[in-house]
């Protein structure tokens, strides 16, 4: 019984979700704003007792819109308004929740160890002039919004956190998560500028559902992902920041793996090109100094609780990609397949517990 | 930077490892007794202190030989005949460790709910004739033996289990490792027949590395990989039965989403053919009774912990997998992206401990 091409690209990729019909008038603005639109849609089965609970998402993957040496002011405003423009198609197909990438607000300069000027992109979760912006953007399209940003904790002896800040429709800050797992490898070097959250895995509960934020590296960790998903967490968002040569290879697995072990959807961000930086920077790889991050491949997706997936946006090119989903799908796979109920939790909590102790031994058969 | 056809697999599978030269004896045995032999190198950097460690694993798939109906003995003998012809190949592939399907003895009867005569294939681990065939071909080929069976525990109120029994190159029986997890899923009946595994997640250390083994819907939980993981293994084997309607979308996520999540090689191993049963059972779907369990789509593989992976076997035919790799790889990835050191597992044994409690309260936050 071999399959077909087609019939084994279905087995490898799940039930293709479908593609959306999005307003020609959205279709042609994101042409003009030249950026990638796509549209798709994932369905459930009717229920008898509940009824469907569909939302549309909104992922957004950019470019910076201008040089890394252009004055930080003019870098935050540029992309306030690239932000903006996607948006507004975003509200044009019916998103009614919207991710950008991790820390969109700025370069990705952690490559570069350097305080200034990058240390100035860091703002107030609570009140920066990013979290006004987009409270604003909010209350015009009724949008739940998740914005990552580099925050500046004023009340905490200045420190500065990698933080996604959650802003319901109505426009109030409903809360804000921070990345629990910090990089140390090639020029990820975001050790160096911020701590491991401390906020635990907060679950945002929304008008349109429960959603979490894992940002970036916290995608390797599957228990970071789990954590979420107890807490109650029915879509996790991944803004994240990777290029190509380091983690390409991994980025199909991490987030679908992920939405299939803990019966949830799962919505990978990445941003798009290459950054070049004012002063030359080593990767701890032996090669010569350089002033390249190397190439951000974009590729942002959604896979589903059943282990299908959407085709992701372009490697290259700004994108937005708006992904229907019936959150109903997540109990009725789980239903089905019961990871939770078949977990065992305690006894990881035992084993775990053991494990991180200092005399832990490991369970090790030798003949 | 759009990237060739070429380029965007090799973006995606990870570098591919290289072909083995594998003897033409073997390779015209192979095709005499009509298997699919394959076999692929992943290799790892030069080191100043360690040489390299380098093994051969060899993955067996397999249909039952028999019909379903045939009498009990003469379906194992018939499957260790089988057995016995494949492992002669991987022996001539220089094979150091050997792993076989889950419950590689028999059919997976457990759709059927019936005890007989299916309880009858259950044997003792330690001295049962499976292990006794085993211990053979371990000395007779200088070979670790990685045996999946249903097992019959005597000294413990006759229980059933699904084990996994590690025989030594020497011959010894160093010990064997339970399934933690147990489906309720469509004919995968399994609960009915046998409990959560009682022995934890051992590790067995043989002369060529540290091995584990997660059996079947194990794979299914990160946990599981984790603590194998914690252990110490090196190779973590994934025996499987499992079918192409309900998996097939999972099958190239989970075992290889392992291998990167804890920098160790997974070795996915499913069964392959059609099995049609004396007695009609339904499959809990609203479908009718039937008598066949749907197509186990083999397509077994190895993952590296950088992410890069086999092609599969054959979705159709028997086969051996043999894949050559350097041990040293699991370091050196480990090294470069640190999930361990960054897994703040002290933080999630307390988030677990919470999680389990009757009064839990899920961290969710509301306007």
């Amino acid at each position: 019984m071999a399959a077909s091409g087609e019939e084994q690209k279905r087995s490898l990729d799940g039930e293709p979700p479908r593609p959306l019909d999005l307003p020609p008038l959205a279709i042609s603005m994101a042409a003009q704003r030249q950026f990638d639109l796509q549209g798709y849609g994932f369905g459930a089965k009717p229920e008898q007792l509940r009824p469907p609970r569909v939302l549309r998402v909104g992922l957004v993957q950019n470019q910076i819109p201008l040089p890394t040496n252009a004055p930080v002011g003019e870098q935050v405003v540029a992309l306030h308004r690239r932000i903006e423009e996607i948006v507004e198609v975003a509200a044009m197909c019916g998103v009614n929740v919207v991710c950008f990438q991790e820390v969109w607000t700025m370069p990705f300069a952690f490559c570069t160890r350097e305080r200034l000027p990058w240390t100035e992109f860091a703002e107030s979760a609570e009140d920066g002039p990013t979290t006004r912006f987009c409270q604003k953007l909010a209350r015009k399209h009724n949008m739940v919004v998740v914005s990552p940003i580099l925050e500046r904790d004023a009340t905490h002896g200045e420190t500065l956190w990698n933080t996604a800040v959650v802003i319901s429709n109505s426009g109030a800050v409903l809360g804000k998560s921070r990345k629990n797992h910090i990089p140390r490898i090639g020029d990820f070097n975001e050790s160096t500028y911020y701590m491991e959250g401390d906020r635990g895995h907060p679950v945002f509960q929304t008008q349109f559902g429960k959603i979490a934020v894992n940002i970036c590296y916290g995608r390797h960790h599957p228990l970071n992902w789990l954590l979420y998903s107890l807490n109650g967490a029915e879509i996790i968002f991944n803004p994240s920041a990777t290029i190509g040569k380091l983690s390409e290879s991994m980025w199909p697995i991490e987030a679908r793996n992920a939405a299939i072990a803990n019966h949830c959807f799962t919505c990978a961000i990445n941003r798009v090109g290459t950054e070049v930086y004012p002063n030359p920077f080593t990767s701890g790889d032996g090669g010569e100094a350089h002033r390249d991050f190397g190439y951000f491949y974009g590729s942002s997706y959604v896979s589903a609780p059943d282990g299908s997936r959407t085709p992701g946006l372009s490697r290259t090119e700004d994108g937005l990609l708006v992904v229907e989903m019936d959150l109903n799908l997540c109990r009725q796979v789980s239903d089905t397949w019961n990871f939770k109920m078949t977990g065992r939790y305690e006894m990881y909590t035992q084993e775990l517990a053991a494990a991180v102790q200092p005399d832990f031994v490991p369970n090790v058969i030798k003949e």
